[in-house]
């Protein structure tokens, strides 16, 4: 593996051997000095063209917690301003030395030419509306100590779909891992071409319930326009979201996820949030963890 | 102590203890690698949901000395931006292994929150017109030396009280170690339950001169909206500035302090910054020893 | 050696014993670990009062492989909003520690007022449209193994003159070594004294090309009010770019160098920059083993 820019364009093998990698970084992280030496000399620029504090902190604390020099920019302050182009920008970070580039970008595919610029390992840190793969990796690994194997298992995601790279890499991870996914929303917030992918789709969350291992809610992105898709959000909150009365609805040991920011109140209730089967933190913590592994085999592979 | 909030929540005893920490980490200062290896694997997060640089990159310095990995955010740029609450925000940073925060931020009580959210330390660097912890212990640290302690020492603090939470936290400090306070500022500068502060208030500088150990004069802050609540800066300049002929007014060895950045020319003249007793660049190098004190409490405890 | 501010404070001994020190740390970079403990303790501050990407990473990378802590500030999101001095700022972070200052600010001669007020050592990043001295090294140490020496070489500067710091620092360093410079622009992109600069200028660069052993294309740098000065872009592009048919009237082995970043298709076509003879990217590449270079010389002296 070189790059990681989308689930798709791995095997169920390459997969399950990052979530196994990612075992042995979380032991790691539970040491007392939670760092190994592994990358040191290694440079991990994380450059996003779209801000994101929490993903580019998880980036960075693993990338620390490997013994890498990190640095990172975000286009606000960047050259970008001068009219530079991406492809620039990335090729000039490369003749510094850097041995991976962590890409965030608004636009769907960026990831992918920067990989086609440069020799460096890029991770596709979220581009567009298109994937988040390593957000699928975190999530795939948070759910298999719970449900013991996705083989099987019966997973809705719900909600803001059409805006969602985490949805798209999620749908590609949990099938290629043998579980089935069924896709609950409204019309106006599924892609057009969403009867081509190998999914269920609803428009009514009560019935999908009582059969699900996992309940995956999307925060609704008033950022990217989902707002005029909608007649009204305590309407969506209300058909949608995922509040005390439904969660009773679900088996005792579903488990309820969410990649927050979570817009409480909206797809999810606080009280649903606070459930003991909700391991939204779980998922966050989790990041670390897979993000090491992942830099760790884009920059070194073998045994860590 | 797990967390620094205020100086209003510590014993006499803390602070003593904190300012011969700081004391220790003095020294280390000194050596020719200015390192510690003492907080290798701890994470420090600088959150700063108001911009700082000064203050910021104290406490970077602080923690890297600590060999602590240190990450840095403002709110231009981070996630907050999405409509992320502040609680999801250090909560998620805490579920990636964050040991500390240090929050500074425009709303007074904000770091209290934070403390009541995470199991993670809390550090306040600053909070609205509230407390400002590590500028008080700083102060303390740098009169010491000079006044030999603070017992029966008479301070000034002058100027814009109402919107200072440098004097907040300095009128709590200076007290809890025995000394008196007086604040010298227009009735506009001067919070309306100042009466029931243990301080003396006077609205006049000259007579209060030649009875001090110490005079602190506080920055203007026209960010604040200070502005409408003075008759204009060349007014308030002419009435409560330290300028070189009250200056003289001062006994020979009182101290000149200031949190910094000063506004020249108004609360002080660059002159009187420059007398050998004006001890403001001394405040801000023994910054970084007393938060590398601070850092090294909250997450180590013992010896160092 | 104290600062590095110009190239015409440097003699020519410095800057030959800057590059062959270069040399050393491009051998550290090709190690299998790029690092040396040479500046553990050490602190570097990138003061960008201006900013630029490029250039900061470029410093960061070269601090960190000297072990060196390393911090960053850029004017947005700086207490420069609150009014605080040029002087204040960086008198503050020097009483934190601070070993060394890398200064970029829009101001000619910042960094040299920078210098006079601190202890520690100041690295001009860019200045206005004076001077960028670490460009003009890496420059000079780019050409070197391609020319053997720049001794009687003859190197011709083309474009946007006026507003280039770059151009300043590279006549001072290519005249310095013994290369004799001939300044190719419209006079509207000359400024009005280069008459006292010991170059040649041309207005007409189709002649020029034969008899170079490098060209050296200028970004046309329209955020400095480039666009007025010119009728338009394509016609400057017409006249002053270098295309296909221009660089084979190039001597075969005459380098072609840019400082980055390119307005493809303006100054320089994306075929003449993928060019054998183009070295754009070494030059980028050199930048970190010249830093590395400056930063050890300044703060460390002796062997590496």
């Amino acid at each position: 593996m070189k790059h990681l820019l989308s689930v798709a364009e791995m095997q169920r093998g390459d997969v399950e051997e990052l979530l196994e990698l990612s075992a042995k970084f979380a032991e790691v992280l539970d040491r007392p000095i939670p760092k190994v030496p592994t990358l040191r000399g290694r440079t991990v620029v994380n450059a996003f063209f779209e801000d994101s504090t929490r993903t580019r902190l998880s980036f960075e604390t693993a990338a620390k917690r490997l013994s890498a020099d990190v640095m990172s920019f975000s286009t606000k302050g960047s050259s970008v301003d001068k009219g530079e182009s991406l492809r620039d920008t990335v090729e000039t970070l490369e003749a510094m030395g850097v041995d991976a580039f962590v890409v965030r970008h608004s636009s769907s595919g960026a990831p992918w030419q920067v990989a086609s610029w440069v020799d460096a390992s890029v991770v596709n840190a979220g581009d567009g509306t298109h994937q988040h793969p390593t957000q699928a990796l975190l999530d795939c690994y948070t759910m298999r100590p719970h449900l013991e194997s996705l083989e099987g298992r019966r997973v809705a995601i719900v909600g803001d779909i059409v805006n969602s790279r985490v949805a798209r890499s999620d749908i590609d991870a949990f099938t290629l891992l043998g579980a089935s996914v069924v896709l609950v929303a409204p019309p106006t917030l599924l892609p057009r071409h969403v009867a081509t992918w190998q999914v269920e789709v609803s428009h009514d969350l009560d019935p999908i319930l009582p059969d699900l291992d996992a309940i995956y809610m999307l925060r609704v992105q008033m950022e990217r326009g989902t707002g005029p898709r909608l007649p009204s959000l305590r309407e969506y909150a209300a058909r949608y979201g995922l509040d005390g009365r439904r969660a009773r609805l679900l088996p005792e040991k579903a488990l309820i996820m969410h990649p927050g920011p979570m817009v409480r109140g909206v797809e999810i209730t606080p009280e649903v949030a606070a459930l003991p089967n909700a391991v939204i933190t779980e998922q966050v913590a989790n990041g670390v963890a897979v993000r090491m592994a992942v830099l760790f085999t884009l920059l070194r592979g073998g045994a860590p």
